[in-house]
């Protein structure tokens, strides 16, 4: 755990360079506006250690697998996020001095990251031994004019007369640090610099997707726009211009470098160069304070509804704004073809974009805090990738319009080359039915289900009612070979979750069958022919399923064991290991993790959560306290689903030691991996985390439940969301909870379990009910 | 199944080129002694498909483990089978034309393995446009003199006269195939040709053996020796003279090229120069003619005492000589340091050297075959190992003189990386522990055992003691997450055949330790010293686990079940799989086949072939049917193994199938994989089949059994064993056995369990009695 990043309620700082942990606030630093974004690099030119990283939402590669053993059946292609274009650099000379944090010595160095306008600031002073100067630094990826990024640097001569050389660059000659063969994956297409005018076009190899980078630039001397001359400079992959400024000691040199970035994803291929250049002319128009205050202001809109106030605890405050902040910056949710990727505008990491983290951990948060579309795009995406997961049901041997979605993946194909996740952890398939259910629940919307999901959920049934097989032996239905969310089991039969989400896939499916029936049976019966869907043979088989599937139980401790053979383990608690062997992934080989009872992340208790209706408290209680003992928690994943299981259970003190490692996992660094990048999908967990965790919020039979509490140390809190067509604001303190409506709609709902109304624009006030 | 080789007493011909094929013909027509080998290559030129291979014995090269997903215990290194020199090339140009099989007319072409002699023999006559030329060569690693290698190549200028020029070289500058990183693992140290004496010193990277070829050659015109200027010529790592004869129609113009291989395991590195040197200059003095009959008598010889003769059936004479012949190249078992690889010297694939294949299915061929302390030196191999085998065990969190022995290994190390194999096939250790029984048993020296074995026995016991763990729940010892010997099933609790082995280790060690201190109470509280081995207090918890070990058994059925939850599956015959779909690894994805029936090899069944003693036929009948119809065979290992069992039960065709499965499998190329080498361990299984199936013969305390019956379809069949001070030699033919002693001493033996006795230089008949 690392503690240099002070505590801020709106701001990341680090004060004083840090040049050992320079890849972690890399990370932490990064910006990103949904469609493009870059980790928290230098602009100048810095030779210490640096992960450099700029990236395009939805733009990869495929990069061919390498395996140690090949398996029937493994993808041939991971497809990669790609290192793009890096748009962000300026080489500085001072003098004959290449300006370069590590090689000076340094008076002074602050990096921040303004969660609030979002926006990078960084200053520093450097003294290069004859000479020394003072550099602020601003960037950001415009929220809102998406293909936009500017800089803004400045540099005061504060102990320097003489030429200061400036030369900014777009660059597309970059290495992918992850890459199988050590190949660079773009092909230059164009690379021109006029008259300070730049642009670089460039394609991925193979996808073949073309990006073209412009750049212009402003200069000011003692902020009064000057115009030296622009020494182009072009080769392959890259562009620049330099320009050389005499200035006095005390002169402040600023230049403002404007860029756009457009690709032929959005774009007809010829056009891009036209499109980039206009982009960037208009931005230079416009000018950086105006782009700024739209930026800034977007922000503000952002923040208006998404925000989470802590009062009494700053690092609580500062970490669930982290949260909040790298989610909107990932994922902006009008683009049905993006998702978001575990790490994503933050590194290289896990390569794909897609996991069932997106439904798993991140959909909530979308639903309740920005129109529904954008959590509806996140649906949508599974829906264009049906075919693909067809196919890939297909290629392991499943049939009939079985669809098995991939662990891993960019396109809707797989990428992902363990067999026993890529071919086993096929719980993802109910994660991603479940999200249907969960937007269908949340929003009262069921037509992304009639229209879209169905096809879904059937294409998933179909995959279940082929993957269970009849035991003779038992009588009943049983799923052999499989790895559930805890991956420290590999292989397991019947593991109870992955049973558990199969048969309620098959319930939930047929009950929506049902009711589109009554509802739509012009739809129903097309679903019917264009599936080539036999309702009645399909489902009966269905119903047999649901009926005798094989749960792997033990009667006297009244518990669901998570597979078959559990109680066959050496039983111990997390707490028995000793320190220097945590976390184990690290320190045990991998036969000895799966030997072990110690789970990696919600397994059984993640069934309990996703359908808690269906269990007694008593029942998830009695879970809870078997397993979360044997937790290990060593996937970012992890302790959010217990920390709103703890709340559930009134176990307080728990949820809240659960909620802080999730909230500042990675402005602590604590599993001392942040410099990859940051944990993305986890902070929807943190969210879920705050919001399902201390205010209890559920929604059930279309209305919102609350069972809100705070946690001792705070003096109070509140965030906003949506629900359908209202706008709540939640605010508790030690006092009790009030509830804000700021819609114009009365809303009725409940507080621990009491049925309350709200008017419009109104606001309730209820006192702490007694929590079991 | 491939057909074109010609059926053959004692050859291997392929008569007509089949270039589709070569790579499977050079693999057939690979030569070997034991300490050098080489594929059936060309001398000359060759711009074909081909793979070229050289080999020598214990020279490897620790590749970096390439994986896609690193877990914690994984092996650095996998140590690989190296590509060394090339010596046998020589290129040829007539006039101005390389000769080149693939560029010209073939009129003829004959490539022959003589298995008697152990040599290999080429001829052939290629139409060049404007000439032709009549070519032959034969080429020999001698048996005798390992260091040593000859080729004689020979011109025949039948449609030709002009120049024809001859470069005889030595190459280092050679690429594996199986490199991780498409490295070069050559480092060249010396290269030079004088006056066509040429020497090449080359050092492998990391591992550093140093390796020097030396070449001489002697040139004929028509039979009279000629000494044309030779021009030297060398680069890096290359080394080579040239020659031009100018030669009349008609004429033969022949080389012989003389080389000597010797590196620095077995020699000074500063000698090796010299040592080589002597060596070839030496070979250079008694001539092609006198090296050749010194080979063909010690092949004479190895063949007076190993060989198998079938009357009545050419392709099984052919294919049991071809087997008996390549186990003879591959191991001579004069270097304790060296094992039996699987692909010998015949291919790079599966890298490492030394499998369980080698205790339990090679060994028992050298036990017959050959005097006992070459069977010894394969046990030495692992003893001299037992320290990396505690250490590979502390590797996997194993402790207090545990061992684990490799997967794969060349130096004691493990070279495997695919977890469900390196960390879970832990049964490899129950096979060396029974290794050193058979080897007691067969040879009746207790020596091995009291001086070394015990020491092994102890690290393996302590493993499995620490390997199992007691089930609370079942109140027995249970061991979780193996891989048994059917490698189709990856991390399964309670292998039926792991828990057994695992037992009878303990009981096994136990018994001999009671012995031992019975025997030899000195060196038993010598080895409690050397190994701070507690007998009293280690030996109780044996006891324990020998007594309550589970093994999961079907009570209606009285089955042994292969793992825990096998009656969960979908049972089915292998026969009910259509043949497209054969064999499965090539066309399921690795989850269907782990989620299967099928097996892959021998597994329950293993263990009753190793232990047949401990159960009854019936008992083993009853399985063998059970398990033998969901046996898919797709390991080479399989079938032999099977042909026991079904000789045992009494099911003689089942015999002869699986008998016939092995025998031919590289000759037919039977699962069409025989170009990356031949499968040498497998051919220790084959005779297996044909001993101790055909003949039935056992051990049983110090006596021989032996159970023959013959195949319907041969007239008689014949083989010697060695049985301590006896040599025998066996004859089955319609009516029934002949056993000769050939020794000095009489032998009392039991043939269909009738105790009989055959005096010195002796033989005794006995009809076939009625098998069960």
């Amino acid at each position: 755990m690392k503690s240099y990043i002070q505590h801020h309620e709106w701001k990341v700082i680090e004060d004083g360079f840090h040049p050992q942990w320079n890849k972690v606030t890399e990370s932490l630093c990064s910006l990103g506006n949904g469609y493009m974004g870059h980790r928290g690099n230098f602009e100048e030119h810095y030779s210490g250690e640096k992960l450099q990283g700029s990236y395009l939402a939805g733009i990869y590669y495929p990069d061919k697998t390498r395996v140690g053993w090949w398996k029937n059946g493994y993808p041939e292609y991971f497809a990669k996020v790609l290192n793009a274009v890096n748009w962000i650099g300026i080489d500085v000379k001072i003098g004959e001095e290449v300006l370069d944090i590590a090689k000076g010595e340094l008076l002074a160095f602050r990096r921040s990251l303004d969660m609030k306008n979002g926006v990078l600031d960084r200053h520093f002073e450097l003294n290069l031994g004859p000479s020394a100067v003072q550099v602020r630094s601003q960037r950001l990826c415009h929220i809102k004019r998406k293909e936009i990024g500017l800089v803004k640097y400045s540099i005061r001569a504060s102990d320097f007369k003489g030429k200061i050389a400036l030369r900014p660059y777009l660059d597309f000659d970059v290495w992918n640090e992850d890459t199988n063969y050590d190949e660079q994956f773009w092909i230059g297409i164009d690379a021109r610099s006029e008259q300070g005018k730049a642009v670089v076009i460039a394609e991925t190899k193979k996808t073949k997707f073309r990006v073209a980078a412009h750049l212009r630039f402003e200069l000011f001397l003692n902020d009064v726009p000057i115009a030296p001359e622009r020494i182009d400079f072009q080769r392959e992959k890259y562009a620049a211009s330099t320009v050389e400024v005499d200035v006095k000691q005390g002169d402040v040199l600023s230049i403002v470098k404007y860029v756009s970035i457009v690709h032929s994803e959005n774009h007809d291929e010829d056009a891009l160069f036209k499109v980039g250049s206009d982009l960037v002319e208009e931005a230079e128009m416009l000018s950086y304070e105006k782009l700024y205050d739209e930026h800034a202001e977007a922000w503000s809109e952002k923040w208006r509804e998404s925000d989470i106030l802590i009062e009494g605890d700053v690092a609580a405050q500062q970490g669930i704004r982290f949260n909040i902040f790298h989610l909107n910056q990932t994922y902006s949710g009008e683009d049905e073809r993006l998702n978001i990727g575990p790490k994503g505008f933050t590194g290289e990491k896990y390569g794909g974009s897609t996991y069932w983290d997106t439904e798993a951990y991140c959909l909530p948060f979308y639903l309740s805090t920005a129109d529904k579309s954008i959590a509806r795009n996140l649906l949508m995406y599974r829906y264009r990738h049906l075919g693909k997961a067809i196919e890939n049901a297909g290629k392991l041997g499943f049939n009939s319009g079985a669809a098995l979605y991939p662990m891993v993946t960019m396109t809707g194909e797989e990428c992902h080359n363990e067999w026993e996740i890529t071919f086993e952890e096929i719980h993802r398939n109910g994660a991603i039915a479940y999200a249907i259910h969960d937007y269908t629940r949340y929003t009262g919307d069921k037509t992304y289900l009639q229209e879209y999901g169905l096809e879904v959920l059937i294409g998933i049934c179909r995959f279940w009612a082929q993957r269970v097989q009849f035991s003779k032996a038992k009588q009943q239905y049983v799923i052999l070979g499989v790895t559930g969310p805890n991956e420290y089991e590999n292989n397991v039969n019947n593991n109870w979750y992955t049973n558990y989400i199969a048969v309620w896939c098959l319930r939930y499916t047929y009950q929506c069958l049902l009711d589109l029936n009554k509802e739509q049976p012009e739809r129903f019966n097309e679903l019917q022919d264009k599936l080539n869907f036999k309702f009645e043979h399909e489902t009966k088989l269905w119903g047999d399923i649901i009926e005798k599937m094989y749960f792997p139980y033990n009667e006297k401790e009244k518990l669901f064991l998570q597979q078959d053979g559990f109680l066959d383990k050496h039983l111990m608690l997390a707490d028995e290991l000793s320190e220097e062997i945590r976390p184990i992934h690290q320190n045990w080989s991998w036969d000895r993790i799966l030997r072990s009872c110690f789970i990696k992340q919600a397994d059984t208790l993640q069934g309990m959560f996703f359908f808690e209706e269906e269990f007694d408290v008593a029942d998830i209680r009695r879970h809870f306290h078997y397993y979360e003992p044997m937790t290990v928690h060593e996937s970012s994943l992890s302790p959010c689903v217990h920390a709103i299981l703890a709340a559930l259970i009134g176990d307080h003190d728990k949820a809240y030691e659960m909620y802080l490692r999730t909230a500042r996992l990675d402005l602590d660094d604590y599993n001392n991996d942040t410099e990859d990048g940051l944990h993305i999908t986890s902070m929807g967990g943190t969210w879920m985390a705050f919001v399902k965790g201390f205010s209890g919020m559920r929604v059930k039979n279309d209305k919102l439940y609350f069972n809100p509490f705070i946690p001792e140390n705070w003096q109070s809190y509140s965030f906003k969301i949506r629900f359908r067509s209202h706008l709540l604001k939640i605010t508790a303190d030690k006092n009790g909870v009030q509830i804000s409506n700021e819609s114009d709609m009365p809303l009725s709902l409940y507080v621990h379990d009491q049925l309350l109304k709200v008017g419009a624009k109104q606001m309730l006030k209820a006192p702490y009910s007694v929590m079991i």
